[in-house]
């Protein structure tokens, strides 16, 4: 029987989204939470994309708590955005609930999207609630540009350009090795170790960076969620050219090289292979990373160049001796 | 390491989506697959929800063979499209793949998925696919229309206004019945037992019926996905009347009668509880009724008159004898 159950759990979730009252949306709403769709009046073009996260998979309950889940799991579906340089706009999130996670846990998940919503200014106008055996999300984000043309797509770097990242690479990596191992953390600064485990835990997406790389010339970008090394071979396979990293310029964020050498992992693998971290790769026109560094440093974030594009195809990542390794990147999906 | 698994199967279901070819946007697509995000130039207002489905709670693999489970996922989707009246334009499906779903059911699925699609005309722009320890579904659906007001909510209901039913009900739980009890199959003609499973494993989103009732003059509407006396009390809270139906005028479809004796259940469990037969449920003014029922004739399905609004709330379900029963429907989620 349908009846206080769903119905009641869904008016408290729309109860706390709305309390939230700091995410209006950048679209006019005509009808939000509570009818069989949500109905807006877009101008310009959309940008849309869903992400999903399992327990298990993406996020264990035992590390994250609630709100951490919420936050991350719309985080990381507005990095999609960020990564085309679009503005964020709605989202819709579909919740797969355990028997064990209880009302309380939820509504405390659905603050963390609340919370996420209102530090990026999206507007959480519908979703869907079902049992499942474990915790999942899906959340689908839409976002808003001006025209076609100021959308940074994938496929668009040629020959001869940039390679640059924004912000601090391996900290969700370094992060997860904390979760998993916790004696690293004796070789590690107390509030260093909790920045890598916020980094892994709470990702923040990259947006004012993707808009401002958008507007600088970027003609090619993408989040780095696979880690650097599978991303840019994204851009490369897309644009048709070759990327080239230097993996001495990645810039890792504090405490990973440290956690890296407690660890006894290369922490290449860490800044290159690592993923989660969120930041933006992306390629741009050489003449124009003077302009962009500045862009990204005026929304708190910044620029560094890391490699360039060349004629051919497939990523190099070159060490400090000039020798040449293929990327490696996490598979959520290892299929036999 | 993500290499051949995660990325090759995209590619692989992309090839799926796009081959099936007959499945172009109502609105132009500018990025598609293969990008962070879709790209879309919408006009008018657009109308997005959300629909989950997960093993064991909305189908069983043993029951539904890989192209069903992803026909039935993009049609529920669209049944809330229909649910408002509105045309269908473009979806995301995130897919949770457990261990034991191999490559080959996932391009299955998909190429139900794309069934679907070309027979609504809706374009499949994006997605995410990750390990999930069961078959799970996250659809999102976007759907266009001319103006705000073009768009058929819950809460347009006022006091005496005629209650209607498009096709037929009870259908999709007595395939259900049918699929859990083999033996009730005997009292049945093997075709008409026939057509009561695939109702139940594969239905249709009653897309030109809503969009029929919408231009006639709908104040409100909603699908029956939850049945029918659930489904009703959504729009009696949101309209603010009350919502009595006949139960001896809920048209039933064929077989459904016959199950309900062989399987010693009240058939008003099954065509007014029974939910998942994705009709549409709308309120109209009576003045209208005569012009509705023709337009929705015009469709191909048929419109039934089975109750009214009046002043007040809840929804009354009226036996032939003149008594009253409270509405029961099937909750996909008791919160204990």
């Amino acid at each position: 029987m349908r009846g206080e159950g769903e119905f009641g759990l869904i008016a408290r979730l729309a109860e706390r989204l709305r309390g939230a009252g700091r995410s209006p949306s950048r679209t006019p709403v005509h009808v939000g939470l509570g009818d069989d769709a949500a109905v807006t009046a877009p101008t310009g073009v959309t940008v849309t994309s869903t992400e999903a996260l399992v327990e298990g998979i993406h996020f264990r309950r035992e590390w994250s708590p609630p709100p951490s889940i919420g936050r991350k799991a719309l985080a990381a579906a507005l990095s999609d955005l960020a990564a085309m340089g679009s503005e964020p706009g709605e989202a819709y999130v579909a919740l797969g609930i355990p028997e064990d996670f209880d009302e309380a846990r939820c509504l405390e998940l659905y603050d963390g999207i609340a919370a996420m919503a209102a530090d990026t200014g999206t507007a959480v106008l519908g979703g869907d609630l079902t049992r499942a055996p474990v915790l999942m999300l899906a959340v689908t984000v839409v976002g808003h540009a001006a025209s076609p043309e100021a959308v940074v797509g994938r496929d668009g770097a040629s020959p001869g350009e940039a390679v640059a990242v924004t912000g601090e690479l391996g900290g969700a990596a370094a992060g997860l090795l904390l979760l998993e191992r916790p004696e690293l953390r004796r070789s590690l600064d107390a509030g260093v170790a909790d920045a890598l485990v916020r980094r892994q835990l709470e990702p923040g997406p990259r947006i004012a960076a993707g808009s401002a790389l958008a507007s600088a010339g970027a003609t090619a970008m993408i989040d780095v969620s696979d880690g650097l090394g599978a991303d840019a071979g994204q851009i490369a396979a897309a644009s048709g050219v070759r990327v080239t990293v230097d993996l001495e310029r990645l810039p890792a964020q504090p405490g990973v090289l440290d956690v890296a050498a407690a660890a006894a992992v290369d922490p290449a693998d860490l800044t290159s292979a690592g993923g989660e971290d969120y930041e933006l790769l992306v390629v741009l026109p050489a003449a124009r990373v003077r302009n962009a560094v500045a862009a990204v440093g005026s929304t708190g974030s910044r620029l560094t160049v890391v490699g360039e594009t060349g004629p051919g195809e497939g990523v190099e990542l070159r060490g400090p001796d000039g020798s040449i390794r293929p990327p490696a990147g996490f598979d959520h999906l290892p299929v036999r």
